[in-house]
């Protein structure tokens, strides 16, 4: 059990913190190229940036951090991307196990793409230390599979957040997105509906702390109304 | 009948023009305090802006636009404020009918809240003259209205995006907000998956040319992956 802050100061105080965060780490094959690399070189460069990204979470108080891994539309690309980014996938899972942070992937379990090594969190999340922060990875996600669990017949329209897949997933108040596009690409739909979105042109892999204290500069004057 | 592109001069060329632009007309009680009005004077400010948007998607070939008139939230509001957004809805509605466009208001028509004169739009395409334009207006709209639609028992993922109360809009390629907020409030949340999202400080009744013209340069840049 390590301490969930090493190497984190909060120098900065703030009127409001999102509860609850969700990340799009965009850029990663687009960096590689700018690297030099080939493009599944790129992904193995994103959990460090995880790692530091939740410890600064916890640090200015986020209760909860959703991380859009990867989709059942990124599935369809070359084999080489696929072993790559699943791959980061269970290492960025594993960096975040056994600390004070409790697990969950979420996403669809029931084919070969859910990585085996990641069953103990399909879809149930696991506890650990202080819990100081919950780490949900969308992984093999799909927003079309999420909906398809909502069974309409006689519901009221007030029960659809809990009728979704993701229902253990709550609200997100504030969407971070890196690489520089300005769009949602299925990410929760439900429970982004509310959600302020902040882009960051920088590719993931080029995670500085600033992007995180910038988006939360920004949100801390986000006026909330909820639709009202 | 009158001609669509009235006053409109095709002056720009694009590489890529969107197909279905989502509008979200924000700013209207912020710019009526700010013109020292009363909140409720602000939305007919935002019909005339309403007609010219439509006016240059038709010009420029864009073939379908929503707008997101009023919520099943928004009746929360103040008395004074449903009255007036409910009469500015029926006078956009009323204004765009009658010439070369199709017209449909989505929304939940079980409620008071649905304006009885927009009745014989609701839900359904009404067609007008030559349809260069198909208009969707959201009226009474709530997103778990619209996904408490979807019967999943048995479901094909696959069959989501017919499922929903509002399958008769297809997917939206650009939503424009007005109004500085940079979240989409529950505007269709299906259709916006994959939408390049350009948000306008400028409040809605401020509207210019420009903020389209705007939007459409930035647009032609992004690149289309629909999640791949």
């Amino acid at each position: 059990m390590t301490n969930t802050n090493e190497g984190v100061s909060q120098t900065e105080k703030f009127k409001r913190v999102p509860t609850h965060i969700g990340i799009i780490p965009d850029g990663n094959r687009r960096w590689a190229l700018s690297h030099e690399m080939a493009k599944h070189e790129g992904y193995a460069h994103g959990i460090d940036p995880g790692m530091r990204l939740v410890e600064l979470c916890a640090a200015y108080g986020v209760k909860e951090a959703t991380f859009y891994a990867f989709t059942v539309d990124n599935t369809k690309r070359a084999s080489a991307q696929i072993e790559a980014y699943t791959a980061a996938c269970v290492k960025a899972v594993e960096a975040a196990a056994n600390r004070d942070y409790n697990i969950m992937a979420l996403g669809n379990e029931d084919s070969r793409f859910f990585p085996s090594k990641l069953s103990e969190y399909a879809n149930k999340r696991v506890n650990y230390g202080n819990g100081v922060l919950n780490i949900n990875f969308l992984v093999n996600y799909s927003w079309k599979w999420d909906l398809s669990h909502i069974d309409g017949s006689g519901m009221s329209p007030g029960a659809v957040e809990k009728a979704v897949a993701s229902h253990d997933i709550p609200r997100i108040d504030l969407i971070i997105r890196w690489g520089g596009r300005r769009r949602l690409s299925g990410f929760l739909p439900v429970q982004s509906v509310y959600a302020d979105f902040f882009v960051v042109d920088d590719y993931w892999p080029d995670f500085r702390d600033e992007h995180f204290l910038d988006a939360l500069r920004w949100y801390q004057d986000c006026d909330v109304t909820l639709g009202g």
